[in-house]
Parts: C-alpha cells; structure tokens; sequence
C-alpha cells in the first residue's frame, strides 16, 4: 500500500509523465463542500513549467477531468477521482534513459526497484509531473481547512545563498500568507527578487542547476491536532513531504538551531492572554509532543539542486556495462524551488486536513 | 490508528511513565530467528537513565518480560508482547502537573488532545520512557539486519556547540559502528567526550540543559528498498523519527547544505567498480528517489535542549486560570542527547526491518 | 479510507453510475507481468448488461483505458489506473431517485451517509456498475494466480429452487472450473440452464426478480495461506464479498451444514499422498485456523433478488415527507446471479493473490 | 499488520495458550469514558471454561491486569492494554502436538504457516483462548455502545439439530437482549434448555461434539453507518467474526433464504411512522448497500463442531512421515455454541464502535 497516503483522508496517486495520464483517488473528503476550481487551477497554474525563463521551456497541459465525486457543484463524499493527461510528449526520444543512468535521479534505484520494468520515459513516475495531482488534492484541502479557519502559506526562504527573511513565528506575518500565492517569486522580501532571478538566469547559463529552501506557516490550526506516538503532526507532515522529489531535510520551528540553544531559550513560556492560552515564543514551531498548541505551525526544508543539468557526468550505461559519460539535452530547470513552493503548500493542506479529521473522529 | 507503526512489521506501543508497564505488541518478525536476549538488554541498558552524573539520578529498572510470541528460543511468527513494568514511582508527588503547564513539555497539548483525562504522573504517555520499549523492538529488528548484512551506528555529532566530526559518508567508518554502542559517549573523536561532559555538568550547574545532533548510518542495505511514492525511505524513517521526543528536524546526506550548492557539485558520478554499481560521492545519503541505492544510508536529527530546568520559568495555572511560575524540582538530564542515541538506532533498525520486508513481498 | 481493500495489492475504487467513468487505482501488482487483455475483455463481457433477454437490455460499453503501470507489453510495477467511461445515459430521468426511495436499494441509506449529496443517478456510486472495475482487477489477478498454478471456478449453484450440483469438494472438478466462463449459464449440470431461463423470463413477465447461491472452488492454492488473527482467508475474502451489491450471506466448506454436524463427521482426517500431505474429506473447504491447509478452498454465497422491480411498491417520497408508492420502469434485470459470477470469480483472485503476496512478504 | 484489527479503533491482539499472558492494546478509545469493570468480568465469566458439565473441566482463571491506559477511573485516551496471566497449563504435556497434527484443528495449518516455530502447545496462538482478550476488548466496547443508545443481544440459535426461535426482525425482543447475558444458555424459549443440555452430554459421553448457529441482533444503531465499498457493515462484521476459530458461514437478514425468495418478497417497504423512516419488514436486517438503515441488525452465524473429540482419527505424524491414528485425551468441550455467544457479542460491539467512531470522523 504504498501509493497510498494518509489515515482517513487518502489519496492514491497514479501516473508516470508520459503515460496517459496522472492523476489520484481522493478518498474520505467530506461530502457537502463546494469546491473553487479556478482556485485548483491557479495552484496548479503555479507548479507548471514554461512561464518563464527560469523554469523549463516545457510547456504542460495541465487541464484535468474530474472522473468522479462531484455532482451538482458538491463533492458526494465518495471518491474523486480526476485526471490530467500527458500530451505533446510522444517527440522526444527517451531510449539512452533506458540504460544510461542519469546521475542523481532515480532512473538507477527505480530499475532495482521495478526489476527493470518502470516506465523510464521522463523519470516515468519519479517524475516531477507526479507533483500536479498533489497540488490538485492540496488546493481542494486548502479550501476547505480555510473555511475552518486554517490558512497555509509557503515562500522562497533561500536559493543557493540568496536569503529571504523567515517569518516570524508569532504569527505577525500572517495577513501576508495569502498573497505570496500571487508572487511571480514567493518571497516575503520583494528586493530579493532580482538577484535570485539573476542567479537562476546565470545557473542555467552554466549549464548547472540550484537547490534552496522553502519555509512555510499555518495560522488557525487548533491545539490538539496529532498524536505522540507515532502520528504526531511532524511524522505525518515529514512523511508526505520527503515523498515530493527533490527534498532532503526538514525541520519543524527553530530546527536545527536547537542543538546550539540551551532550555532556558528553546522552552517556550506559556501565559494566558484574553482568556486564550498562548506561548511567547515559538521556537518549537506550533508542535509539542507532536500536537499542535495553537500557535503558529512553522517548517523550513532544503531543496536539492536539480539533477537535470547539461554538463558532463560520469555515470554508467547498463546495456554495455560500462562507465560511461552524459550531457543532458534538452529543456530542464535550472531550479525547482520555486515550482515546489505550491506543492509543499498543497500536501502540507492535504495533510492536516487528514489530522483535522482525525481529531474530529474522537467525539 | 495512532500508536501503531509499520507497513508489514508493526509495532503497538503502550504505557504510560507511572502506570504499571510499557512496552509493545510486535507483529510481523519472521518465524524462527533466535534473539540474543543480551544484547537487548546492553542497548536497553545504553538507554536507561541514572548511570552517572550526565544523565538523571533516577533508576530505571527496564527489566523486560516477554509475554508471547518466543518459543523454544525462536521467534513464533506470531506477536510477540513484552512489557517493562514501572517500579519505585509511587513516592513523588506529580499532583502539580495536573494544573500547572511545564514549558516546552506536552504538558498543555496532551491535555488538550485527550480532554483532560490524560496521566499527567511524569508527563504519562509523553513520557522519555515510552522509548524504552522502542529501544527493545529495534534491538531484535536490528540483530535480524545484521544477519542480513546490515549494521547500523550512531553517534553524537553535536552538544552544544562541540562538534564531533561527520561519518565518512562513502562507508570508511563502516567498521567502527559497532563499537559506538560500547562508549560511555558515542563519538568518533575521543577527545570530544570531555569537553562535552564539561559542558553538561557546567549547563547542569546552571539549572539549565542543552541540545544537540546525533548522526546515524547503515552499510550494507542493498539497493531498491523503499518507494517513491509515498513510502520512501526518507518518509518511513522521518515519520518514525520524529516520533520520539524532542526531535525537530532531520535530514539525509548533505541535507540543508545542498540548499546552497550547484547541481554539478550535488550530484553523485556513477561508476561500476568491480561489477557492483557505486557512486563517487554520497551527497544524497544512500537515497534517490526515495529507494536506496546501495551506497551508506546518513542522516542526521536535532535534539532540542530537555525541556525541564530548575530555573524559573514563567507559564500557565489550569486551575487558578492565571499565569504563574515553575521552577522544576527533582532529577533531570541536563542533556538526552546521549541517552538518545540508542533510541535513534533502535527505531532505525525497526523501520529499515520492515521496509527490508516490504521489499521481500513483491516476489 | 473506505474505499481502499488490500493489504499488499491494493485498490482504489471510484466512480459513479452516470459520472465520467469507472475505474480504480491498482498498486502492489508486482513488475514484469504481461496481461492478456482479451482475456480481461472477456471477463467484462460477461458481466456486461444487455446480452440477452436473461438480463437488462441496457447496454453497457466496458471498453476501459488504462492510464498508467503498464508499459512495453509489462506492468511496471508502479499503480496501473485504469478507467471504463460511462456512455449514452444522458438521456434517463433519475430526479424521482432524488426524493422517492426504492425500497432494497441503497437509496436512503447513501443519503443519510452522505448527508444527502450523493449522486443518485442509476444508483450512483452503489450501482452495480462500480463492480465491472473489480471484474478488470480480478480477471489480471486471476492470470497472475494461473501463472502460479493456481485456479478459481465459479458457477451458479441455485436460482429461485434450482439447483445446480454443488463443487466435489476433494477437487474432481478441477479440470472444469476455467470452461464454466465459456458458458451462457455456468452451471454443473447442463440440464439446469433450461429451467433457469424458464425461470428468470416468468420472473421478468411478473414484474418481479429471483435470488441465488453462487458456489466457487480454487485449486492449486498452497498450505500456509492466510493468518489467525485477524486476517484469515475467511475474513479477507468475505470482506471484499460484502462489498459486492446483494450478497447477504457467506460459507466456507459445508457452511451452515455444519451446524447439525458431529466433530467426528466435520473433522477432516489427514493422510500423507505420494509425499504430500491432503485431507481424505474437504468439510472445512480447504481452511483450518484460518490458514490454507493445500486442499481446494470451497465457498458458497447468497445474492438477493434484484430490488428494481416494476411491482407497485411502498415507500416514501423526501420532498413531500409522506408515505407513497413506487413502479419502477425501464430495463432492469430479473436475475443477476448469473453476472455476478464473474464478479464474485474476480474478488476472489484479486483477494487470494493479495494474500499471496502478504505470505511471500515472510522470507 | 496481520494481527491488528479495526479502522480509528484498533485492537491488536497477543498471546499463546500456555505463554506468560494474552491480552491486547486497544487503541483509539475515546477518552473520558468510565468503564465498569465488573461488567467486563462477568462477560468473561460467560467465555470461561469449567462452569459446569457443559464444557471442559479446565478452569481458566481470567484475571486481568490493567497495564496502561486508564487514569482516576477514565480512559485516558492514550492505548489501553491489558493481560490475563496463563496459570497452572505446566503440568500438560503437549509434546505429541509437536508432531501428531489434530484433524480440524490448525495444527498443520500453522506449522505450515509459521515453518514449524508456533508455540503448538494447546493450540498456541491458535487457540479459543485468545478469545479471552477479544471479550475484554467488546465488554469495553459495549459499554461505550449503551451510553450511546446501542444494544446488542446474542443467543444459541440451534446446536445440533434442535433449535431456539429467531429474534423477531423488526425489533419486538429488545427488551430481552440484555436479560440473555444472564442465562446458563442464552435462548430465547426456555424449554429448549433441557434438550439441548441433554443433547451436550449425550454428545459428549459419546466422545463427540456438536456444532451449531448463533444469532445476533443489535438495536438502537443509527442509519448511516458503514460504506458501500469496502466497508460495509457486513463486510467489517464477518472480517472479524471469521476471526474466531469455528465460524464457517455468516449471513444477516434473512441470509441464505433470500436465494429462494422474488424482489416482492425480499425488498423491505418504506414509510415515515411518528416522523421517522422505518422499514415495514426487515429481510434485509438493518443494512442496505452495506449501510445501516436504522431498523436492528440482525446476523447468525455457523460455529462448527469442536475439532477436539475424543475417538480415533486418522492423522499424520511429521516426525515418522507416516499415517497414523490419534485418541485425543483430556478434557474438552463437547460443545463451544455457548461459550462462543459472549465472543460474538463482544467483537460485535468493538466493529460496531469502530464504525461509530469511523462515522463521526466525517463532520
């Protein structure tokens, strides 16, 4: 069961990037919410490559079928089940992805795995593209933890070593959470737009690529969403997110900066304020024992730089079994922090919609 | 569907820090393996506190009682419970717990989470104990890898600010990860332990504690284990993970630093030496895709500071509904980082197990 | 995560009678495998509507699409999403379906557990259509089983009073079960398909419907199938057999016969053959403990009457809230437990190869 | 996860008959709840052998141990486990079960399934005795029910050939569900009592045993509960009741007779009576399209005769590889129908509370 996520909210995704099509299972949403799909789209229209130069020229077509689930502008509470077809890929020859293996990809574990059987065509279903179904799912779960009062928002905290600010963890960013969604670049620093732009444009020049990282925030969650063993709201949140490509470490408030701190700064001191109980800092980032205290939920995690680059690599071809060379043709993006901001905000909704019900299932 | 944890290798864990046990029903361990119950007991022993000054004066007896699922020195393919009873608590007086909020403890999200009904006594099933029986699974989980060629070792990278160095991620260390779990500290550079034990009595002298990093790698895991969706290995072991107390970030191979490096430096040449396929370098931690590729699986976790200090803190009074303050009497670490380190191996070995079987069922 | 079954072969079912399509997401069907789709085709077509007077005349196309998992003539290993579109049912009026609840069906019980914004046209997501997904599940399991010399044969054992021969429970009929799916009637005894036809055209000229028992046997299954608790080869095949519309009861081996049984009738008593160890009678239908014991696993169940009947029947109208009566109108089928048999013949290999797997996943 | 059962409330079960304990982790109970405890003793009193002629002379002390999970008199929300200790099982000598495999029994059945390692003595894993946790668990469960308005009543229905009236289907017994807790053997004509003790002891001093049915029905549920695939209330229900060793055929409503039954017949008509929706009969016993419709639920099942008789079987000896006989010694139950009831009972209250609980996760 393992293209399957989630405890009473699961999605099951299928799809490999020049198959038919991808798409998912959307099962447990509950019936009776209407649904935005001009929201869907313009989430999914953020995640899609070819808008400009600093992502792949690669134009996706990213219209879906809704399959199921939805009747008379409701969802039925039975499975939604959509789809987004793969079109325009039947040019491209794909064949040395058969037995050259493309340094820092997949195609070498994915072989071992599917005893040589996996689709390699365009990663097949490591591909990048498997991410638009999650954005889907995710722009369906934003909408309705927001009219629970649960808003997400996600922003470029770094790429190589230009740094935008971090939100601050108190929560007083969170007027801003909404319109980051609009940014051409997600930054929370509108003048670090242009040199990280610069630096995309001279990457590709390089024909090297960039890795960064992401931050993001919820505001409205609850206290008491999780669970100490062994659902706590890192575990689920974690899991999802080292399924998306690409993502190497995550860290939950102040992360690693813990291992330098003493208690006495890392504790959060807790008071009553209006009759609500409130911390007065954040650094354990909205989460203790794994359950949410109501404060903001706060995560950063680091983006790898893409594998997909045009220079010379040693690597190996399977079919002469031999070391071999590989310059990667054609159109990559020289960085994908920026097309994964929307999707860490799409699974990081789909997630906590799934703890919500959880919690929910309790009474 | 909260406390349990495996795909075909599950773990229920139970118990609660004054109850009358912890530990686990363990289902899914093939027939017939023998387990070196000795063993067990040592890393049982690497976690238990009270064994000198670093750690709390509190004895903890984890004497373990097995109660099925062994017989005639096998493991019976059936479930295999223990438990570890809780002994010489009655004396302290826990009645304060049930008002006042410790800061940086479950002590107000466990509350809320369970309505008020949870066992406050020793922070009840939040409790650094629970990972008694964690420390038990994963020590059978790991004597069943080890006889399939798998070692696990873990070690203290960081206290503080005294840094430890890093594994060798290409596998030069791989001889010496077993004798880490002999080591007073577990460290790689001997000269590291006694500044670190300075630095833990000075934070203890200080009414005060600290945090760290502890690094874990694993030779000998053959390639394709894991899934890309949604089951990779990064997600198992990080959902795991950020089960056990006070861990709040994780990261595999190079982990936040590729967010500042080029896809050219990220990337790991391949080669064929000596008709096996390994990398040139293991930026990516053994993991591409989210299956393993055969090369050292690494990765690294933050420990926060102990969230009890004696020093005053300021928080919140449940009963009086008024902010007051706390100064935490009693034993305490100062540090768990050390004591934490057999935890992380243990729940490693657990899950590496499982997943090992995973692959097993696609024959 | 309803409407998901399997422990390591898995299916996501979606779909609505009158929505888009029918399909489900496959996962864990293990790499390599080649499908003979004309036998996938046929399997559908005899469950298909609308062959003959026996059924109704609605004509249902089941051509299906696949989607993904399925490439250069092999499953990939990765999910296989499949889809069958719903066509030329656009022109039926379902609006009373809203309000006037036919009794038998699912009508007011979907609505109440969807809060009333179920899609009620055709039955929706209950219609029996959503069984022609696990016909195209089942009948790719069912080659991957003959590839491991195992085979499933299902035949109607009763409709109304008619009786077809049961299954000789020792396996003398084993040579039989694969030509049951070229029949019109799968029926023993050939005699029966006269009075049966008979039958079911004075049912339909009644208005009214009949019932049935359909009996399967599977040969060549090994000892060691299956667990005690809770997963036996019991509960997993009657699990996935409640889900299938109509069957209201389920037995293994002499089932409620064995009610007036003494135990020295029941047991069955062992004996080695040509090395081999078989029962010299089959009462437990190939089941002891819950674990295949290598005999022919033998099943019966229960389908009831068509509810769509054109007799005047009473119910309740929502809109009005008052009591009224119903006729139904248009095609419906006077019998279905000759289409169920492929259903029933599907589930039942989508089920036992899932537990082939989970005891493969044991080594 | 073979041995873990249930959806949001899971019940993970251990133990072998002459192990240390059995017992269980129940998990997802709601917290706050208030459990008599001498309710839960007298329904294991009901299981519990050496009462009286009927049943073995073993006397099995069923004394429980709470181990974690309940705080000041409440659920604490956090996993619930629990262990009755085996005592005085030293003095058997179970070596012959090594070798000489039982017909009826899973002997063989299990060694195949656990190549040769289960614990064979008295059955192991396998045995009725694991049925000791299961009643604990539902005694829980059924308490949780009745605060919610949900009763539920099993009685013998038939053991040999002699036969208990059925519950009336509409509801008219009630009232008497609970009072059949209180019987020596639950029936609903008290005059069938003396012939059915007869029947027993007739059986038993002809070193036999006698199998039988049970009915069950459950009052008060609300409409709603259960989903059309694959969660159907009857499909949870008979995954569990094919658990319990003996259980050959399950069905609700009407059942089997349905195949002989017209749709005229079989459909239950609808009306509004004092503003509710009820059914005017009920064939379909309270589930339509696997969801419950309000009116009771009604099931019976098939328990087979006792496999341990005390005249020569024909058998196999795995050491010698040889045909052999075997007398089975000892003391054993000629009949388990009424020691089964209160297990029936009970696991049927802990699905029915998991489907509760799945229900209200929906909001």
């Amino acid at each position: 069961m393992a293209n399957i996520f989630g405890k009473y909210l699961t999605i099951s995704l299928f799809g490999e990037s020049h198959g038919q099509s991808v798409g998912a299972v959307l099962d447990g949403i509950p019936a009776g919410e209407t649904i935005d799909w001009e929201l869907v789209r313009e989430a999914m229209a953020r995640r899609a490559p070819g808008k400009n130069l600093l992502s792949t020229a690669r134009k996706e077509t990213d219209d879906f079928e809704i399959q199921s689930g939805y009747f008379k502008e409701h969802t039925t509470g039975t499975p939604l089940c959509f789809r987004i077809c793969n079109v325009d890929q039947h040019s491209r020859d794909y064949d040395s992805l058969r037995h050259i293996m493309r340094p820092g990809h997949a195609d070498f574990t994915g072989r071992v795995r599917y005893d040589g059987f996996n689709d390699y065509r365009g990663g097949g279903h490591f591909s990048g593209r498997l991410t638009a179904p999650l954005v889907f799912a995710g722009a369906i779960a934003a909408q309705l933890l927001e009219r629970r009062g649960i808003t997400i928002g996600v922003h470029i905290q770094q790429i190589g070593n230009i740094k935008d600010r971090q939100f601050c963890p108190m929560g007083e960013d969170a007027a801003l959470l909404k319109s980051l969604r609009k940014k051409r670049l997600p930054l929370l620093e509108e003048d670090k737009a242009a040199p990280i732009e610069n630096l995309i444009t001279q990457t590709k020049g390089e024909l090297d690529s960039v890795g960064g990282i992401i931050e993001g925030m919820v505001v409205g969650l609850p206290a008491g969403l999780g669970d100490p063993f062994f659902d706590s709201v890192e575990s689920m949140l974690s899991h999802m997110f080292f399924s998306i490509p690409a993502v190497k470490g995550i860290e939950f408030g102040d992360g690693f900066l813990l291992s330098g701190m003493h208690g006495s700064e890392a504790n959060d001191a807790m008071q009553y304020k209006e009759g609500k109980v409130i911390t007065m800092s954040n650094h354990n980032g909205g989460i203790l024992g794994g359950i949410t205290n109501g404060m903001p939920l706060v995560f950063r995690l680091v983006i790898k730089p893409t594998p997909s680059i045009g220079r010379k690599q040693e690597t190996i071809d399977l079919d002469t079994q031999e070391n071999c060379s590989i310059e990667i043709k054609g159109r990559h993006d020289p960085c994908i922090v920026q097309r994964a901001v929307p999707v860490i905000e799409a699974v990081t909704a789909w997630t906590l919609l799934d703890m919500w019900m959880m919690a929910n299932s309790r009474g």
